[in-house]
């Protein structure tokens, strides 16, 4: 999705900019969380890189992909550094920006999701565990920010995200069972993980929490 | 060792049952942890999947054999998740099978140390490290289950566990070296690192904890 | 680096001299944390080992060069075990090596991060990419000793230590970009590294810290 397309495929690049969206809107999410730490400025990038490309750099690795995308192309970094940069000059304002970052999140979340998915599929992992790859792209930054300061990951804890994500990767890998072309396959899917984000977002859905074990 | 084998191969069965429990367990301890620290639906079934599953994916990636097997097969993710499944169903009882579960846990221990010191051999690792590969199979999980919950990884606190899988994976490498055939040598690591764990768990065995260093 | 040069090359027998040293004081760093977080045995080793070890192993998973030095021959691992178990024995004078541990931790990580950016320019790694690879090989092993005890990574926090890593790196890409021939490049880089990391030391210098944003 990297090299530029020409400019007769309106569809390829409103693809690349949401991608770029959402690189960029994970990265202030990381850029967030270190400003509130009081990470040094060093700490404040690396947490934003960390948090918008450490799920493609896995995927990638465990496709035997290597190196990953991120590294033969400065595009991935710079979006990512620029989102830091942005977080920190617009600190003040950030809290107001929460609900257009949400929106972008999920956009992205979809992105990685779905197109994480097709290329696992590529590269001869099995249909039923394709999906898994795919929330790896859309979830494993996300943790390591998370144990980078210390805290439980909060995707681990009650809220429909990385379930979001599995159901659009399903999605597409039925598609491609069906026949359907990649391309539509995936925007069905990333539409899917979209719309079900946008509703338990705005439904405050959440999942269920086993009880724990007595005494255990 | 995953396709299955004819039934005329006894041996071959053995130890892809045992495998198979090994995986079981190691599930059932990350779901158990995840229950009490009062992670949602997600969160159990990924602690469960990663305790069990990401030494071997760890294993692969050191390896360069990648898509990790677990990826290539939805056999390992399968047992997994119904060891997630069966924590949650029986958490009640849960405390009263903690002996079968050390039980399985030290047999899987033994089967993953040995098995995963075989394949490093396999993929040109020097003899003398392959046992580390070995070990990571064994350990990897537990403490990528711990660092999730943000606590300091069991297993390098005075207990006789990785040392088992090393002791385990240098009888393979011994064996290798003396001319036995791969699965007997592999049968008797296995039993060693079987042997050891148990030793030390019911003589409560620890490994030497070296004082504090004053005033660092 | 690691195959031993012929006795008429005094830079190589240098470099691998100080390269030897780098590993060792590293393992020094980790097991000396490891032994005030009161760890067993197997901890202060394996942190010893990790903290020394993990961010070229990083680097070689990143590379797609499995597997990882680290594995193919023992010497990096006997050099790191070594820096534990010199730890655990000299833990009450280890208070007084503090200055030249830091000496050669410093000469330690110009070495890391300029031969890390040579050997990811080696991979098709993209130029400006190369010294996040380079910084990795100084970094990694730090950032995951502090995730091993829960603690957020000290290199995220006001000093200048993973910067002059990069700076070093990107003077090995300026180098190569200019002609001039890897090794010369290289040693360049790795000096201009450590002077930048001796005199952030010795001067106190710290990187800035963003402010909190208020109320997030």
């Amino acid at each position: 999705m990297h090299a530029l397309p020409p400019l007769e495929q309106p569809v390829e690049w409103l693809l690349l900019v949401l991608d770029g969206a959402g690189i960029f809107v994970f990265a202030v999410s990381g850029a967030a969380l270190a400003l509130r730490e009081r990470l040094d400025l060093f700490g404040v990038l690396l947490l934003a890189f960390v948090t918008a490309l450490f799920g493609g750099i896995l995927r990638d690795l465990l496709l035997g992909a290597t190196p990953p995308e991120t590294l033969t192309s400065w595009r991935n970094a710079a979006i990512a550094l620029s989102g830091g940069i942005f977080t920190i000059l617009a600190r003040n304002g950030i809290g107001r920006l929460a609900k257009p970052v949400r929106l972008f999140d999920a956009i992205g979340l979809g992105l990685f999701a779905a197109a994480g998915t097709g290329k696992a599929l590529d590269f001869q992992v099995d249909p039923l565990m394709a999906p898994a790859v795919g929330m790896v792209v859309g979830i494993g930054g996300g943790i390591l920010r998370d144990l980078l300061v210390t805290r439980t990951p909060l995707v681990l804890q009650a809220e429909i995200y990385a379930v979001a994500a599995l159901a659009g990767g399903y999605a597409v890998v039925a598609g491609q069972a069906l026949g359907i072309a990649a391309q539509p396959a995936m925007i069905g899917g990333a539409l899917l993980c979209l719309g079900l984000r946008l509703l338990a977002l705005y439904r405050g859905w959440t999942l269920w929490q086993p009880p724990a074990p007595p005494g255990l």
